[in-house]
């Protein structure tokens, strides 16, 4: 790479640290002005627009970033389980580690769902879909649920996504508090646990 | 009341609609500034700081607007149902006209939820275990659950609640798709049955 296109894309990484500097300080994405992000980034504003045309494309950036992390996530989630309980307490641990390792980004993922532009809302949301799919294929790997065939595998997958995404919310407000956070986690591995008695029961209606 | 009161209350209900309204219009809560709210009420941005200090304190009016639609959504929802089916499909079929007919203010419950101050997103944690406590009272009085203890049941009706919520934001955005929105009230019935299939079948860990 030349020295101009390494400094070109220092510049771009900066600038999407800061933005989730930003974020991670308590700032919601959507009210981020591209001055705070260029101030926080240490360039001038006018050079913003050298990476990015506005927030959106910058935000649409912090997904990427997001995807390459939960993929990250459910990589290390994969070990072998003797039981399903053993797998959810497993699979919890390391989803709190990640919230607490890259907070940014899931707090960016919490307000972007339903704060964000209409663009950044779906990028989001094909991210969570993408991370249902690869529950999915854990599933039908591990025959979790022989009776199930793969829509209603994503249908599971998805309201184990939904139960995480929302829990992410209160666990990363309650960072502070371990006591608290401690009762967040056991509430959300006990709905797991529900989820999947659930689905191991699961027949259409009659 | 006096003409002063009453026009005082007037000018400040008019503030509260004016914030849903830009709600309503696809902006964020977050980012709605005191100018906006109060072009839109027709009022001086001035006379917005004889109603409230910020628009904080204007949120935290939205909650309990919020506060009331929930519990009018739980009364409709209260219905003799023959079996588990039925009381999911009637309870959805109630959210989901809910959804449509306040969708201000479940589009702020959506964003202020991850995206609000920290007052807000508590005030908002609050409605919504509220709303939780009502699903207990009714699950302990139809006896939908015997085996389970209060603290298991509330366990199951947070899930409720958290799928619901989650589920919320992409009804919201598939307001003008009713095939797709369709589909995904069909996910979130599923889902809901999994739910009660597994409170039914729910132990503690050996």
């Amino acid at each position: 790479m030349s020295i101009r296109k390494e400094k070109k894309a220092l510049t771009r990484s900066a600038l999407i640290n800061a933005a989730l500097q930003l974020v991670e300080e308590g700032g919601n994405f959507a009210t981020i002005s591209i001055r705070e992000i260029a101030k926080q980034a240490g360039i001038v504003p006018t050079a913003f627009y050298r990476h990015f045309k506005d927030t959106n494309e910058l935000g649409l950036n912090l997904v990427d970033e997001l995807s390459s992390c939960l993929r990250q996530l459910i990589r290390s989630a994969r070990e072998q389980s003797e039981n399903s309980t053993q797998l959810i307490n497993h699979s919890i641990r390391i989803f709190d580690e990640h919230l607490s390792s890259h907070r940014e980004l899931f707090v960016f993922m919490t307000q972007g769902r339903s704060g964000g532009t209409p663009s950044i809302r779906n990028a989001i949301r094909n991210e969570l879909n993408v991370f249902a799919l690869e529950i999915v294929n854990d599933f039908s790997q591990q025959q979790s649920f022989p009776t199930l065939n793969s829509a209603q595998l994503k249908m599971v997958a998805d309201l184990i996504v939904s139960t995480l995404a929302y829990s992410a919310t209160d666990l990363l407000d309650l960072n502070d508090n371990p006591v608290l956070k401690t009762e967040r986690l056991a509430l959300l591995e006990a709905q797991c646990r529900v989820i999947f008695l659930g689905a191991a029961e699961w027949k259409a209606p009659q």
